[in-house]
């Protein structure tokens, strides 16, 4: 008698937490120096220094004020900070009024689908997808719909994903850097996938939404540059977090920015009023709504992610994996050397090594690695690597 | 093309929120000493000292853990003491098990109300009561069905209620002490509440769920109890929330709990953390989370807000003014003097007095005055008041 779809969203099991649980047990029973867990994408790099320093300069003030509600968007003079700073940084015409102050991405991206979405709506995903962005799309009543990359370098594979745009598609969501590929989109994928949208909306006679999915923006290595999506079409909505430019996931502070020219935005923008009001959201906590405000355009010392990409990328290249090159983010796509990177996954927990089989992530015979660890125990972990590929050599 | 009930949600004013509106641009024009701005339930007092204490302590530690992603259901530490502390004082048996850390008690009645109703479904809320009730019932799917008073003293109308419950009933829903009344509902209302609800379980043939909504338990004068409902029916979830009990609603911080002993309690707890999981809420604040578990049990100084409420009764009483008699929370719900409650509140803003017409509240002819204000304020405000009335006897 219970509704059926939060019921079984409560009792999946996330093959990720399941991983990372088992990876605790592990630790527990042989010591945690002698278990590789590349299983959960949490932060390892500390905050910014400003951040703790910021949280001190604050409780020296009003605290009534400092713990108090504020405007369920968020501080005026943060989303003006906000919009500043994206427009600034890529020459665009963000508008402090279309910004709305999250509690993370997940929120935003909650928020924006239930905003939108008409139910049996389709939304278009692009593999490989963060699990939960079926969860999300499910409970606002649409249906998830994904399109493959190109196999090689995972940039868009154009005609893929023209061809699944439909009368029902209300929505697109990108992520780049991409979790879990580590690929950024390039201007081309973002050409193409532009232009197709945009021809799709002028044949079906409605606006379709670029849910832009972000929080790795800032984790970008070698000089790679991630195209500001608002620069290629109008109806994007920006899903953004600070969680791991900051290193503050736990804190739940992020933002979603409204296309200054997107059709009927300023409808579009109360509707994501509405619809956070409807799932409970007041507001963004207070506190570290003012930290990132005095904070913003800090971010963690990504030089320590990019030495561990790099040491990870070239050992397991030596080693004989096929590796997706990865330009952002802090996780490796490897090729499951079998075709079921389940059983693969299975196998390389003999050697202590906790590896995310794809399956879930839209697109099947990967393995993730999270290198948000210690360098140290990138290194440790090379010969249990070389050991695990020995397997399919003999 | 966009969904209606998000974009009207959006675009409906509230009424408490419109008259705030009015009362800052009033402020700045006649200044804020000359403006009684009795509208927003926004705590007037600060957090206890150790709340700052302890964030400044908790700066001390692993940055990577404090501000770090926590499990959905938050730390396991925290929902310990928080069952040790409601099974101390209240001699119940709530489980850590059972217990889901929140971002306040509006996400913990929003994710109550994903997680157990159906399409169609009715959920019973006692008036007057908290507006974004409707806006939660509706969001997920069910229809909002309300139960006036037993006039007077505002406890229940044990027949009107039991009236309202159809086969299609699911939830109701209580808030004690209430906002907008501050009335406790006592041991008398709860046990013809509950007994209600078993004969009519009985006869449905399902559960039907009692969701308790907490945040002014702390906050209650003269010695008066709130009665925990987990002693009087099994099928309970406890919404909570230290907004108002620590003077911290911008913080977004709260639980809810699931009775140990309710039908398909398990269920109930998955399908509670599907619904959570599936509205974007990933963990609740990490630092705030750290906060009131060392915080736990410590409150803002509530004889101020006793001050307040003492000092205004008597003086609106005096003056003429009928009153709900208020045992907790901080607000005083007053009888209009005309059967129009708007027209008596614009009538006030005369007087610069800015009272909130009742009828977004479900129990019209009212006004509510919050008065989590200055003690100063108040005494102002008093010739005002007077004045106000002398109007409706000339």
């Amino acid at each position: 008698m219970l509704p059926e779809k939060p019921l079984a969203w409560g009792r999946a099991r996330s093959c990720i937490r399941e991983l990372a649980e088992y990876g605790w047990k592990r630790k527990e029973e042989l010591g945690a120096e002698n278990v590789f867990d590349f299983s959960l994408g949490n932060p390892s790099i500390p905050a910014p220094d400003s951040v703790n320093q910021t949280i001190a300069e604050l409780l020296q003030g009003d605290s009534v004020a400092l713990h108090g509600y504020t405007t369920a968007a968020g501080l005026m003079s943060l989303r003006q900070r906000i919009a500043g700073d994206l427009n600034e940084r890529f020459d665009v015409d963000v508008r402090p009024e279309r910004i709305y102050v999250t509690c993370g991405a997940a929120a935003g991206l909650a928020v924006s689908l239930r905003a939108t979405l008409l139910p049996g709506d389709e939304v278009v995903a692009l593999a490989p997808f963060f699990p939960e962005y079926r969860v999300f799309v499910e409970a606002s009543g649409g249906n998830l719909v994904t399109v493959q990359p190109r196999m090689g370098d995972f940039q868009l594979d154009v005609e893929a994903f023209a061809a699944a745009l439909t009368e029902k598609t209300r929505a697109v969501i990108i992520n780049s850097p991409n979790n879990p590929s580590g690929v950024v989109l390039n201007s081309e994928s973002l050409l193409g996938l532009t232009g197709a949208l945009r021809r799709h909306e002028e044949e079906v006679g409605h606006p379709v939404y670029l849910i832009c999915d972000e929080p790795y923006r800032e984790l970008v290595y070698d000089g790679a540059e991630v195209p500001c999506v608002f620069s290629y079409y109008d109806d994007t909505i920006l899903c953004y977090s600070f969680s791991k430019s900051m290193s503050i996931p736990g804190e739940r502070i992020g933002y979603l920015a409204v296309g200054s020219h997107m059709t009927d935005g300023d409808a579009v923008y109360a509707s994501i009023m509405g619809a956070a009001r409807s799932l409970g959201y007041v507001n963004p906590p207070s506190l570290f709504q003012r930290v990132v405000e005095r904070c913003l355009g800090q971010t963690v010392d990504v030089s320590k992610y990019q030495e561990n990409r790099d040491l990870l990328l070239s050992g397991l290249r030596e080693a004989g994996y096929e590796c997706v090159e990865p330009q952002g983010a802090f996780y490796l796509f490897v090729k499951s050397p079998e075709e079921d990177a389940k059983s693969f996954s299975e196998r390389a927990k003999k050697y202590e090594l906790l590896l995310v089989p794809s399956d879930d992530f839209g697109t099947p015979g990967y393995v993730r690695i999270a290198y948000c660890v210690s360098r140290d125990m990138i290194l440790r972990s090379m010969p249990a690597f070389r050991a695990l590929m020995a397997e399919y050599r003999s």
